[in-house]
C-alpha cells in the first residue's frame, strides 16, 4: 500500500474528537477503506487489566506482550521515549490506507480541528495550520467547513485530496525508524536492484512485498 | 539486533505456565535481557475496555487502534488469520533478544513443558518434542529437567544454548512476512549493495539500521 497519509483530528477537550471520528472511521470503513486510529496519551495508559495473564507478564519485565487470536492482534511495548507519529505510521504502514489521529495538535501532520460552541470559546489552531474543520457555527476561516455530523463530506474531502494521493511507490526506506524521501532514480535504481538481488535467489515466490534490514555498525 | 530465537513454554491447563514464565522473564530482565512474550489466545480477547475511546474507535471500525504516551505504546488489529509465531517475530525482531511464547504447542518452536503433580496426569509433549522441562517431580526423560522455581538454572540454560546463538547477522530478508533464511555469500552482496545503495543518497546518517521494503507486483 506504500506511505498512507496521516491527518490529525485536533480540538479543545471535549469538543467531540472521538465522535466525530467515530463517524469518520465508520463512513471510510463503509467505503472499503483500511483505516488505522492513533490515540495521544500523555499521562499513560493501562489497557491491560491487573491480574490477568498478560498483565502478569508485562509485570515481569517483558519488553513486549503480544496477545494472538485469529481475530485480532495487540502488542503492548514499553518504550524508552514516546513514538513520533512517522514512527507509528512506519509500523502501520502495510495495512491501511489512511491514518487518523485524535490529538497530536503539535505533530507535523494536516490537521483538521473540531469546534462547538458552548465546549471552547476559541479555536485551538490558527488557520495556517488547518485543512479543515467540523463545527456546529460557521467559522470566520478560509478552510473547508463541516458539520459535526457530516462524515460523508469529510470523507469525500479526504477522499479527493489525501486519499487518493497516497503514496503508490514502489520502494519505501526508512534509517532508524525515520523515512527517507526517494526521488524517482533513486527509487527506480532501488527497486530494480532489490527485485534482482532477490530473484537471484532460490525457491523465492515472483510477488508480493520484499523486506530487506540491514544493521549497519555492527560486526 | 538480528532474530531473537522463539522458545515455548507448554504445558497442560494449569500446571503453572504463567507462574513459571514470570519468575524466568523477571530473571532474564534482571540479567539485562530484552524479552518478549507472547500469548495464544484461541477465543479472543478482550484487552480494550467498552466505552473507552480506544474502544470506540475500534467498534467503529478501525483496522488498527494505537494508543501511544511517553512509556508504552499499545497496538490493536483486527486481522483476518490467526498470525504465525514466525511474523509475530519479524514484528519484535529489532527489540528483543529472546521471545517467550505462552503455549503454542503446535508450534515449531523449540519448547519447555511445565509439568506439575497433581495439575496433571501426563506431559503434553513426547521427549523429542522438548529441550526441557520444569517440574517437581523428575521425570524419565532425557533431556534438562528444571525445578518450577528455579528461574535461574533455566535462565543459564537458555543464554548458553539460545541467546548466545542468536543469529548476528547484518542482513534480515522477509518476503511477503516469512523470514528467508540467507547463507553467507548472497547476505554479504546485499549487505554491501544496500550500504553503497544508501550511501550514494544524500543526508543519510552513516549508522543504524536501514529498513527498505520493495513491493512487488504494482506499478
Amino acid at each position: 500500500m506504500g506511505i498512507a497519509p496521516v491527518i490529525s483530528v485536533v480540538g479543545k477537550s471535549n469538543v467531540g474528537k472521538t465522535t466525530l471520528l467515530e463517524k469518520l472511521v465508520a463512513e471510510l470503513a463503509r467505503r472499503g477503506h483500511r483505516v488505522a486510529t492513533i490515540k495521544h496519551d500523555t499521562h499513560g495508559f493501562d489497557i491491560d487489566k491487573p491480574g490477568k495473564d498478560t498483565w502478569r507478564l508485562a509485570q515481569a519485565g517483558s519488553a513486549a506482550v503480544v496477545i494472538s487470536s485469529p481475530t485480532k492482534m495487540a502488542l503492548i511495548r514499553n518504550v524508552e521515549r514516546e513514538a513520533t507519529l512517522d514512527e507509528i505510521a512506519a509500523m502501520l504502514e502495510d495495512d491501511v490506507d489512511l491514518i487518523l489521529t485524535e490529538g497530536y495538535k503539535r505533530g507535523n501532520k494536516p490537521k483538521i480541528e473540531v469546534f462547538r460552541q458552548g465546549a471552547a470559546d476559541s479555536l485551538l489552531c490558527t488557520e495556517d495550520e488547518l485543512i479543515a474543520i467540523a463545527t456546529d457555527t460557521v467559522q470566520p476561516l478560509r478552510v473547508p467547513q463541516f458539520g459535526l455530523d457530516d462524515a460523508a463530506g469529510l470523507a469525500d474531502f479526504l477522499e479527493e485530496k489525501y486519499i487518493s494521493k497516497a503514496d503508490d511507490r514502489t520502494v519505501s526506506l526508512t534509517i532508524n525508524g525515520v523515512r527517507v524521501r526517494l526521488k524517482e532514480f533513486p527509487t527506480s535504481v532501488i527497486d530494480r536492484t532489490i527485485k534482482g538481488l532477490v530473484s537471484a535467489l532460490d525457491n523465492i515466490p515472483e510477488e508480493g512485498t520484499i523486506v530487506l534490514k540491514v544493521y549497519r555498525g555492527r560486526k
